[in-house]
């Protein structure tokens, strides 16, 4: 087959993948908005801190709010098993070689679930900042995390998380001397992407 | 299209890409064989230290042998530009919004050489722990980073990219002490999926 030919084969094929995403997505969206469920999707690289940021975010709201999570990895149930300290509904979604989740998955997970008893429901994504930027999962604000380890210029090498996600959070601050953060150049790529972003700087280990 | 029709169709272009890029992969192999080059394909998260690494080892290895570099990033020529600090050559592949490198990427970036004037040629893959461990790119070994920054549980958590690398390298040991990284848990991840890997510990910063 000449590469021609296959090409555009592929790309209408991921059209396809993405289209069939979308819709689901928007189906979900709409019912998580009738039955008044707050969505927070959470991207980022692996390590970045989701599951000790998501384990302290739900052992604090589920004093006052009804909070669940869906949580990706390719394999392993370790973070669903950390998160479950917090006292919240957890379920683990293995995708095995897939490298995001999907509508569908998230669709599959909730089938579990009365949503009449969530808040607000975390989906932590497969570590990756690449692939989770063209799936939606039908949430309200997508967050992507970055730690003060990675180094300053992750926002500027991994733009379209940057351009598809509402809200960032820098992780591990508590690192930050150590590893010689430089802020200043970290904000500048954040706000050369997405002039307005909302950015809170945290540690989720030392509580600030 | 219902989606017992839709599957079978993305599966077998899938397979198509992959057996492409294989064939293409063995080529290059045999290619880089004849001309003596030997090549490396480093893999791991974003921001592991993957290019910190290499500029070490560059400007080492530049000393006695002809080297070159090629580095995957999705945008920005950052990395290519600290590397040349090294003295030798190298060339940035922009990816766009592709997850990984592949072997027709390589083949069209080393038109650009004279492949008898190089000795080592290092291949610094796109930051992604999930998608480069299915794209064979004609390297003679693999080697995937972790750093201690991420926590000891990421070779359990990524097990596709342990089982294709030849070899582990544990990056950012200086700071395993103020990250409480758990060794022994590390090793026994990896041993777990790879009982004879070779793994090394490194501090690019600190010339560990």
């Amino acid at each position: 087959m000449s590469q021609a030919i296959e090409q555009p084969r592929i790309v209408k094929i991921r059209e396809n993948v993405l289209k069939k995403n979308d819709v689901l997505a928007r189906q979900l969206r709409k019912r998580f908005q009738e039955e008044k469920v707050y969505v927070v999707n959470i991207v980022s690289s692996p390590g970045s801190g989701k599951t000790t940021l998501l384990t302290e975010v739900l052992t604090r709201l589920s004093k006052n709010f009804k909070v669940a999570a869906l949580v990706g990895d390719l394999a392993t149930e370790n973070d669903a098993q950390r998160l479950q300290q917090s006292g919240a509904k957890v379920h683990q979604i293995t995708t095995g070689t897939v490298c995001h989740l999907e509508a569908q998955m998230i669709e599959d997970s909730i089938k579990h679930w009365n949503l009449l008893d969530i808040d607000f429901l975390f989906i932590e994504n497969v570590g990756n900042l690449v692939c989770p930027s063209s799936y939606d999962l039908g949430e309200n604000v997508r967050v992507v995390l970055f730690s003060t380890t990675e180094g300053e210029d992750k926002p500027e090498k991994y733009p379209t998380i940057v351009n598809s996600a509402d809200i960032a959070i820098v992780t591990k601050m508590d690192l930050a001397e150590v590893v010689d953060f430089n802020k200043e150049a970290f904000y500048q790529a954040i706000y050369q992407s997405r002039p307005n972003m909302k950015v809170f700087e945290v540690s989720a280990k030392k509580n600030i």
